[in-house]
């Protein structure tokens, strides 16, 4: 039997999955002359098709917990899935992390060309920012969404962590890869718990507490991949949180990142029983 | 002795240069852990220090003719120019133009490397919707530069001009040159004209009417930059409008494009005397 967190992941991505269809489709918005086929087929390409949809279950669910669901939520959640998979293709690309296979599927560059892969990145992070400034919102909220969402995308945030990643000369503690993983992956969970609330035009200190549960979830979440990594192939790949401290103590964290979600999602009672399911999700798969 | 746009143009290029000082400095805005050094500098590397800011005059400029001036025009112009500066970044990339020298100096994945010289340029386009966004204007006009900055910016705009650019089986028609041209260079310019009506709040037609002159006048200034490098280099770079008619009919289309920039200042008299100056400039430097 499907748990409430099964159903509504599997509701989530369907409606972001339609969403991203209709988004990313070769007609061209009003303002725009023309969408270039073989860019659009690479974008289609990195984001339809594949994944879990997680961040856009986040946002869903936390817009739903302060009452607000439909198109924008719906639009939102695709944007962010927008941003997510542009960041995929850019790590896969030779400069960077240099995979030539994600999801059993060749990485974009391979399947198309390097130059294409680069401008596919480069458009789906621009329209993930139409798609938040043009959502059937308030101005105010649009404006916070684009805003947050460049926050969490930019230097001080995604993009700022991937830098970090890539620095060879790093001393990784524990604080470090801490701080690291809460820019890399962090910070666009944080933003799906927080963007949640904002579109239900919750108070700011709700929008902070679904922030804060989106970050605790996210780290709960990397550290369980890691733990995932750790045992599959050892330690030989990146620096990790699982690496340094150890499956062991790396389960423990994530019951401690789990906890504190949970502590957070429980004013809301069985209302948030479809997130308190996805923390529990990546403990039970970590145990 | 100056021209009003000469002045105009260095006081433009100093209040950019400011601004951008500002909002590229290395301390996290709030919601942002940390900005790393490493990707900061190549930022900054990027967009500082040099180029005409063209766009970000076009932009006051623009706003002027309406009334509007002060922070937030200063703050969409560095936008508007970390967008600029992000498309050369990414597009000097090895698997791009692979150029390793932009204005005398070596291109951002030379100064640094590749990998952070396509972060950078990420970052650069993250935090250019950050600016529009937090800008202290009404969230209608910040949510309304945001949206026409990604469709000038992306798969329909900049980004897809790009991608047809670089398509190598292409059968470069003049029909097909100027519909390249006008998404690769003419959306930004496009872009700068509408966003200073749009800060001004100025009535949808003359939003309009400033984005057609950004889109002649971006045709004029790419026009003339192509009939300089046919006369320097000979026809042996990129497929150019001027390379396919020649200098002489090329400097022809330079003069209906600038008529029809000059043509949609009329209305606005002396008050125009900056932009119409710009375009006068452009058709002096090919004559």
């Amino acid at each position: 039997m499907e748990t409430v967190f099964q159903q509504r992941l599997e509701a989530a991505a369907q409606a972001t999955e339609a969403a991203l269809e209709r988004l990313l489709s070769r007609a061209p918005a009003p303002g725009e002359r023309a969408r270039p086929a073989r860019l659009v087929d690479a974008m289609r390409y990195a984001v339809l098709g594949g994944g879990k949809r997680l961040r856009p279950f986040l946002l869903i669910e936390s817009a739903r917990l302060f009452g607000a669901e439909g198109a924008a939520v719906i639009d939102a959640a695709a944007a962010l899935e927008c941003v997510h998979a542009y960041s995929l293709v850019h790590d896969d690309l030779p400069a960077m992390d240099d995979d030539d296979v994600r999801r059993g599927r060749p990485t974009v560059h391979k399947a198309f060309d390097e130059a294409t892969a680069i401008l596919a990145g480069d458009a789906l992070l621009t329209i993930a920012f139409d798609i938040v400034a043009s959502a059937d919102a308030s101005p105010d909220v649009r404006v916070g969404l684009a805003a947050a969402l460049a926050r969490a995308a930019g230097v001080g945030g995604m993009a700022g962590g991937q830098m970090l990643d890539l620095d060879q000369d790093a001393s990784w503690d524990e604080a470090a890869l801490r701080a690291m993983q809460a820019m890399k992956t962090g910070a666009l969970f944080a933003f799906a718990g927080a963007a949640g609330a904002l579109l239900a035009s919750a108070p700011t200190g709700e929008q902070d507490r679904m922030r804060r549960f989106g970050g605790h979830f996210g780290a709960a979440f990397q550290l369980a991949d890691d733990i995932d990594d750790l045992i599959r192939d050892g330690a030989a790949g990146r620096p990790s949180l699982a690496a340094l401290v150890g499956p062991e103590e790396a389960r423990a964290m994530v019951g401690r990142e789990a906890d504190a979600a949970l502590a957070l999602l429980a004013p809301f009672g069985d209302a948030g029983e479809a997130l308190a399911g996805a923390v529990r999700f990546v403990v039970d798969a970590v145990s």
